[in-house]
């Protein structure tokens, strides 16, 4: 019997998907199961483009170019350009999803063996994307005690190597929620121009900044054309992860062209998922506004429910619908378990994601958790009475309540 | 300015979608282009299946399991079972699109720097996949003379070296039309065997079989449960090429579960997608048998066509919609260039893949197209016109008409 590839068995599995199974059979055993742990929210998909979508004559459900339908590609460039980043629709491909944008960029500027530098902690799947691409992660640590801030420069330039290709940034940070003002986006924009290093910028949650804060991207630095790649998808922001469509947006043409070569190998993007992301991008004014108030109050509520629990160390995240906390536990990944698999309180219990599969380097954040605020208000305040009550019994529990 | 990745540049073009900037052009120019360059088949996606699609209420558009619908996994088990593979929901994980299944194969069974023996001509994409995987692609050739049927087993044996790890065979063939019979099957399904290889096999075009033959997969056979991976796809048993679903299927539980890892990275296959497929396995039985009549007479009309041409030489293909043809030219490449670009015939041009870019061997098929037959029969012959009347007058026509 031939062997499974040693590089299949190291690939990091998501923590957010790692109690899956147990959770089916929590719920088959009949307990609820609030689920505080993956990024699928609870809002609805715009229902405007979905009734569109049901009325389009089709009969043929095809290809469309490997960069995608270029009506998306200039719904894009318009939404962008709405947003302050000017963009034509032959600088924007259509991916599936941010995942594959991901995947393609490191492909795209990364050789075998060269190092991308990010933020830790950072989005699980970034590594595992890595691993395929055979691109070194290096993490450079952010902490929970100041709301994970970014690390000063020179805590990058430390780790600039000759391999050093590029530096990756999630804003606002999945999986901390941490919002990245203009001055943080243009010190990193310095640094790539005095290194000649991409900038890889995940902006999937751009749209929900809290606080009055104004979002400024990486693409609206002036002088940086050719560094910055901008990865993004319509998952989040319309409540759409099924849709499967995001875009790689860059001014660096070469960029494009090579990223398109990987593109047309796997021939298409989503055509259905691509109509419906048209229709949903055409309601985007509209739709937004209440969704981010909807998030926000999401946020306040958390954060309250957080401070209020003895022991707990959190913030309140300036940015997309995650927040971190540190529990007092040796062990969350433990806690997790006992919490999902043995504890329930009202016949519910809570899933959430332990907090060092965020982390790249060994031993941090294992007493932290991930706390994905997808729930309407009413369950949310549920799951955290359960998880208010989980952590006062936990046998685990390192200071007394 | 940081430069693109050495990897990027080299990967390979498919070499039918190369001519796509220039049949954009000719188009606008007013020219009607017959395109049998592409696998993107006129015949209409399953109405019902669209209709359903349709009426399905639904208010959020989420991430599915990363292997895909549950309720998917068991209409593919189902489909498999009256197909004569008998296998259960676990052993199906559904891929985005037959590229993806192929892509997360290659990376699961083979380490960087492993080898696959793939029979050429192959469909180009392969090669893309394998470099991405950094694994090695070994063609063992096959002739247009004998309508690429395949070659010798010793032909295979004299290639493997310890880093082979696998074979890659697409059955019926794209690009070649070819339909390999159960005894092949069982002829690389013993090799495998002997050399402890796995067999990886891309079926997407089984239900295309003519002449009352049966179609035989490599699941079948027994003992072989833990080399065979099928890859799988709806796009052209449906015609739902955009549906970008498709499926990674094998009795080897180790190799679903490194493939799941690797399925968990990208989050999920798409839902609208994975819904129409649901719909679409229903009505498999009724939909099929029409479909399959169209494509043999369209192949029949083919055949006829091509053998009527002086200095053409091309064979009756078993199956899927392809087949290959020798055109008496010295670079099928610019002709293909040219018959696209320069030549009209009654205000109309065809588009062609040219030969070689389906060869992993230097200089084999320069002389040679493949011809995908998925236009109407009306079309058809009116594009084996313009194709009959070209090779009359290209310039670089090698023998006198």
């Amino acid at each position: 019997m031939p062997n499974v590839s040693k590089r299949s068995q190291e690939v990091p599995l998501s923590p957010f998907r790692k109690l899956a199974t147990l959770a089916e059979q929590v719920k088959q055993e009949g307990r609820k199961v609030y689920h505080l742990n993956i990024g699928q929210p609870d809002i609805l998909t715009p229902p405007g483009a979905i009734a569109r979508l049901k009325e389009m004559p089709f009969s043929i459900v095809p290809y469309t170019p490997a960069e995608g339908l270029y009506s998306l590609r200039k719904a894009m460039a318009f939404y962008y350009g709405r947003m302050g980043i000017p963009v034509v629709p032959e600088e924007v491909v259509i991916t599936t999803g941010a995942s594959e944008g991901l995947q393609l960029a490191l492909l795209t500027c990364f050789e075998q063996g060269d190092e991308v530098i990010i933020p830790e902690p950072f989005y699980a799947n970034y590594s595992g994307f890595a691993q395929i691409a055979g691109v070194r992660v290096v993490p450079v640590k952010s902490n929970i005690e100041t709301g994970f801030t970014m690390p000063g420069i020179s805590d990058f330039e430390a780790l600039i190597t000759p391999r050093t290709k590029g530096i990756l940034l999630c804003n606002p940070s999945n999986p901390t929620g941490t919002f990245y003002p203009k001055e943080v986006v243009l010190a990193l924009g310095d640094l790539v121009r005095r290194y000649g290093l991409f900038l890889l910028v995940d902006e999937v949650y751009r749209d929900f900044i809290y606080d009055g804060q104004n979002f400024f991207s990486a693409m609206e630095i002036s002088g940086l054309e050719d560094h910055v790649i901008l990865i993004d998808s319509v998952s989040k922001r319309f409540s759409a992860c099924g849709a499967r469509v995001g875009a790689l947006v860059t001014r660096n043409r070469e960029v494009i062209e090579q990223v398109s070569r990987y593109a047309k190998l796997r021939l298409s993007p989503p055509f259905l998922g691509q109509i419906l992301a048209e229709f949903m991008l055409e309601e985007a004014s509209e739709y937004l506004g209440p969704v981010i108030s909807e998030y926000n109050a999401r946020r306040n509520i958390l954060f309250e429910r957080l401070s209020a629990i003895p022991g707990v160390v959190s913030y309140k995240p300036g940015g997309a619908f995650y927040c971190f906390a540190k529990f007092p536990v040796a062990d969350a990944d433990h806690f997790c378990e006992w919490l999902l698999g043995s504890y329930s309180y009202k016949g519910a219990t809570v899933m959430l994601s332990s907090g060092s599969g965020f982390y790249a380097t060994p031993g941090l954040g294992i007493d932290e958790v991930r706390i994905a605020y997808i729930l309407n208000q009413t369950d949310l305040h549920s799951a955290m009475d359960v998880l208010e009550q989980a952590l006062a019994v936990y046998p685990g529990r390192l200071q007394p309540v």
